[in-house]
């Protein structure tokens, strides 16, 4: 298994992309292809005592950065020679199994969407974190990809998530939930609506295991293993969510800083503190699985250190050898819609958006 | 000032909203008409030690309630006689200042609208709770009232929202943001992009102060007085909140009650755990106002205990002494559309939904 690993992208580039290189081949057993500017790479490796390339490690020159000023969609034609293109390319190739950025979340959509390309017959692709819940986290499909969507993209949103819960969180039988704000399939709006009568047959043919509507704070509380939602609403929740870890976490840290006395109590719960913060923190999955193209390819945060780089390694290794890309091409056929459809039992159009 | 609560919606009617109002009319200085079923009222006054009707208390009777099981949508027409129906109907005719009802928000919004009606102009009524944020609270508009939006109709809600940052929650010049998922004014679904050109022509105005799109994240953590957003979206982002602050609370739980060591440590910042649980506590606040409606009208929490329903009486009461419902009559024109409209520097023409 080879992962390749853009040297370049992210706020601490390129030595916590290197060091948690590094500590992947050690840890997991991968190979790693690091992309970038070789004389950059090779003194991060000396300066971390590499005087020699590591067994396992290999180094494809890159000469030219995608910056967070370049134009996203465009940034992968103008710098052929980016971490970006060069790593995408390798991956198209077939010269690794897997692709692990911290570079611009945008950049990397519109070339692994234009240069990798999507599997056939998917609309769009979805970015898919793993959020903590109060029962060990759920997928959350899509975070920000896809801002609009329409009936068909949500799913295939279900389908794909679906298979990554299953095979790469271990959930058997994953229960797939249609974020909403009510559990009646009146709630929502049109895209709920429409898309809750999809998931419902895709449920009763035993394709997905399709609970309904989710409301946020049942989602939260670990109602299903996937939360299907449009781009805008599902980064509106991971957002929330990041946003309400950091507030409490500081309210905690406030009431345990008051006084001599609280800073003794602090000790005395120091092991319950740690695996609080160890829950909501990000870096433990590493990072954001894209869904929906061709060949795997992973988001690491633009702030991740080396040991979210590392994490993000592995869970690049754990997607390639997931086989959920065949899945959803073995599957195409029940994620599509004619371009009209009678929607089961509701009688109504459902359009397809052009 | 007179406020008319409803005494038979919740899950603790009628009981702990007969004690509420009691409450709200010993501290606040207050008069309340409670509706509902007289003899039900009598026998929790006499519950509670009250013989006679204490000064400041009077009683609308109405024998019918309006159910969970009721449709929303025709609930204030097919029970006349319920104290959903005699309570607004007694607010429409200036017979009370503002209502509270504990009641099915769906039961109340559309009575409001179509018995109360909405201001005229207004195209939508919103919910606008006061979130907690890491800086004293926010107000959220919509938080579901309209799942789904037009630029317009959110335009009206951040200058309503505005108003009542202003004059109820006592923030000058309230920073007004639009719930996005970026920073940019091209971020977003066109509701978004649309609505962003309306609100910077109203800040440029000096009719409010729009600070430009803010994530979630942001929101959360105190970097507006007043979100904007559509219903759906905006419940999504209370609810995300709401299941973050339960889930945390219990992994907190968990973390003190580990052994005696923890219990003991939880003793040394007891003071620290009470104000973390109020900052979360929605029963400080009380309930949620309804804008746009042309009376004031408070939704409290369906769960509200009296203490809740203490404090939605005294927010009704804060909400009938500002005088917002007149702000928003006096610049109804800056908060419409023409049918078709230029705007500003996109060039781009904006249509208005029918």
């Amino acid at each position: 298994m080879k992962i390749i690993v853009d040297a370049m992208g992210g706020d601490n580039a390129p030595m916590s992309n290197v060091k948690g290189a590094l500590d992947a081949v050690r840890d997991f057993g991968v190979e790693v292809t690091l992309v970038g500017r070789g004389e950059d790479i090779l003194k991060c490796l000396e300066e971390l005592g590499e005087k020699d390339l590591p067994a396992g490690l290999e180094i494809a020159h890159a000469s030219e950065v995608v910056e967070m000023c370049d134009n996203p969609a465009t940034a992968f034609r103008e710098k052929k020679n980016s971490s970006l293109t060069v790593g995408l390319t390798l991956l198209k190739e077939g010269k690794g199994d897997a692709y692990v950025s911290a570079g611009s979340t945008g950049a990397l959509l519109s070339a692994a969407t234009l240069l990798v390309k999507r599997v056939r017959g998917i609309r769009r692709a979805a970015m898919c974190p793993v959020v903590p819940t109060a029962k060990g986290g759920a997928l959350l499909i899509d975070c920000g990809a896809t801002a609009e969507c329409t009936p068909e993209y949500l799913l295939q949103f279900a389908f794909m998530g679906s298979y990554y819960a299953e095979r790469v969180l271990k959930r058997p039988e994953p229960r797939v939930g249609l974020l909403n704000i009510g559990a009646e399939p009146s709630k929502g709006t049109d895209l709920q609506r429409e898309t809750y009568v999809l998931l419902k047959k895709a449920g009763d043919e035993g394709r997905i295991n399709f609970i309904g509507n989710v409301e946020a704070k049942e989602a939260v509380l670990g109602q299903a293993d996937v939360i299907v939602t449009d781009g805008y609403a599902g980064n509106i929740f991971l957002k929330t969510m990041e946003g309400a870890g950091s507030f409490m976490a500081g309210e905690m840290k406030k009431m345990f800083k008051k006084n001599l006395l609280t800073k003794l109590a602090a000790l005395m719960v120091s092991g319950g503190i740690r695996s609080f913060k160890k829950l909501m923190d990000s870096r433990e999955v590493g990072g954001t699985a894209l869904v929906g193209i061709s060949r795997p390819v992973i988001k690491a945060h633009g702030s991740s250190d080396d040991y979210a780089i590392r994490n993000a390694i592995r869970q690049a290794r754990d997607f390639a050898a997931s086989g959920i890309i065949d899945d959803i091409v073995e599957n195409i056929e029940h994620m599509r819609l004619p371009r009209t459809v009678k929607a089961g039992e509701s009688g109504e159009e459902i359009r397809q958006d052009s």
